[in-house]
């Protein structure tokens, strides 16, 4: 499944413009081939998109449901993420106002909303309630299997949570089309999976099965494919992150991308980031785990430049090579090419 | 929860007890306080526990639920814990014999029992069916707040999963009660929750919550403990392993202590065990992450030697020290001391 692309799309987003939490809706504004016509919150109604996010999508932002009806909205999507995935208090209103005008809902965060009573009330033929992250069926545990695949599988794995994993794994993706391979991306997140469908929600998946979900999805996929990019998740440096064992045991990824946000020093309060060859050590080790596999190279570095003028952007990518003498660059703003370049030297 | 100690306890063990997936009955007969009154396997029925399997207890063994009735059973444990946690087909029959007879049911595996409706209707009032292995409510992130705990955390790690850290972690705690130390054994899994409650099912657990969850488990106690013993999970080798990172990050060890069984070399079909001097700092680098987090030492070696002769036993510790340079001895045969020596030096 993923966000249809003949329907008409609201986003609901409040205090994840300007904040810092809308990482899913300003993500969906931003690659969603499907047609986005309002995004709603409540801080910056009849502002500018493009000037708040710097996302070249033209799309009205309003204060509320109500006033988004008149865009003619089929879907609701919950545009928030916050961490942890528990649905503010304050959303509940617009919801019920979207699903009494007639639209479906699209759900990213952990509680799924549609086994709730009072929203499948509102439910009218036609209409639909979409949970995102949910585990999917049939999972066992992972056995490396995905080794003998002959193609290969990009991983890219962070410094932090939110630096731009998704992004980056796809404009790899598009790249990869460009050059006329058989590429494809692989999500694993909520985000991800509204944009391109066949993958997992990663983190709604029991610990006991984590590797094995991501293992049957690059089996599903390794055949057909030359190239597969999976959608990092977390970070080896992160205090709540778990998730990127999970990607390297069951992808078994030939390369790395270490992706990292321009500037940024802790994780957490008090959590450095190391150097980034630090980092990029502490990948490598993980992934060949003393010899017990392959050993799998951090070809490159995708800096997020995203606050930075384009003169600092490519000083600070001009810096990361020298300190680790690794490819670097925003894939965002300068393309993936130089990634795609170092992943096939390797 | 935990199982209770007032009642008469089967374990239902089919291919369990010869075979190689009776760890959670296996571990019950050798540890639990409760009154087991007979163990049920129908590939050994009327032979000897102790000499099948070495654990000093005196259980009959029957070929089924009907045949163990006669010991007048109160509740009955399913003792096995196959890779990926799914009931086999032929394990039904006993259990509806089971519940029919009046008898409690205690769970382990992941799929639950107690909302299956033709086990659920044949439930009279005061019987129950415990499913061990669900997710604990209210869960979040965790923050690395472990850190700011006085007390010393230890967390025991593996070359492999069902090496022997449940035990470790139970024989080190022992060790410390024993020195007059306030010491809490916290469990992970399904058997240690079953021996001593006040833990988690950590593989039943959402990848989003797991070292929350972890953290949440170790902020309970640690404040009224000297020392926690934190029972390890699964493997860094180990191709379907998740469970090591978040038990890491959230209980933020101060020490951890490898476990291995001797004369081991694979972990799986293909994948071999690096010398146990790569994996101590495969587990160090992790622990520190190349700097965001302190330095994290791994304090000695847990040899299982099970299936050595005391005379090779003793050789192969003496062999693991002179190759890694660490205190090694096997906690079950010789007893936790020495390692709990080299906590404290650390």
């Amino acid at each position: 499944m993923r966000l249809p692309l003949n329907q008409r799309v609201a986003i609901l987003l409040h205090e994840g413009i300007k904040g810092t939490r809308g990482k899913t809706g300003l993500s969906l504004l931003r690659y969603s081939e499907a047609p986005i016509v309002v995004a709603i919150d409540r801080e910056c109604p009849g502002q500018s998109l493009p000037e708040l996010t710097g996302i070249r999508r033209h799309v009205p932002i309003v204060a509320s449901v109500s006033a988004a009806l008149e865009y003619k909205p089929q879907v609701l999507v919950i545009g928030i993420a916050p961490l942890g995935g528990v649905l503010p208090d304050d959303y509940w209103h617009d919801i019920k106002d979207a699903l009494a005008a007639g639209m479906s809902l699209v759900n990213g965060l952990h509680a799924p909303l549609s086994t709730i009573p009072d929203l499948k009330a509102l439910l009218k033929p036609g209409q639909m309630i979409w949970d995102v992250r949910k585990e999917p069926p049939n999972l066992g545990v992972a056995t490396a299997m995905a080794r003998t695949l002959p193609c290969r599988r990009v991983l890219t794995v962070g410094t932090d949570m939110a630096v731009g994993k998704m992004s980056t794994s796809l404009e790899l993706h598009w790249a990869s089309k460009l050059r006329g391979w058989r590429s494809k991306f692989l999500p694993t997140g909520q985000t991800g999976l509204m944009l391109e469908g066949d993958g997992i929600p990663l983190d709604a998946v029991r610990v006991d099965f984590a590797a094995g979900a991501v293992e049957q999805m690059v089996m599903r996929y390794g055949k057909n494919y030359d190239i597969l990019h999976i959608e990092g998740q977390g970070s080896l440096l992160h205090p709540s992150s778990t998730a990127t064992l999970p990607l390297i045991r069951g992808s078994q990824p030939t390369q790395m991308i270490l992706v990292h946000r321009a500037g940024q020093t802790e994780v957490a309060d008090g959590i450095p980031i190391p150097p980034l060859i630090d980092v990029v050590k502490l990948y490598e080790t993980v992934a060949s785990a003393g010899g017990a596999y392959p050993k799998v190279p951090v070809a490159a570095i995708a800096l997020n430049t995203r606050h930075f003028s384009e003169a600092e952007a490519k000083a600070a990518i001009a810096q990361t090579e020298t300190e680790t003498g690794l490819p670097c660059t925003d894939p965002i703003r300068f393309g993936a090419d130089k990634l795609l370049d170092a992943v096939m030297q390797n």
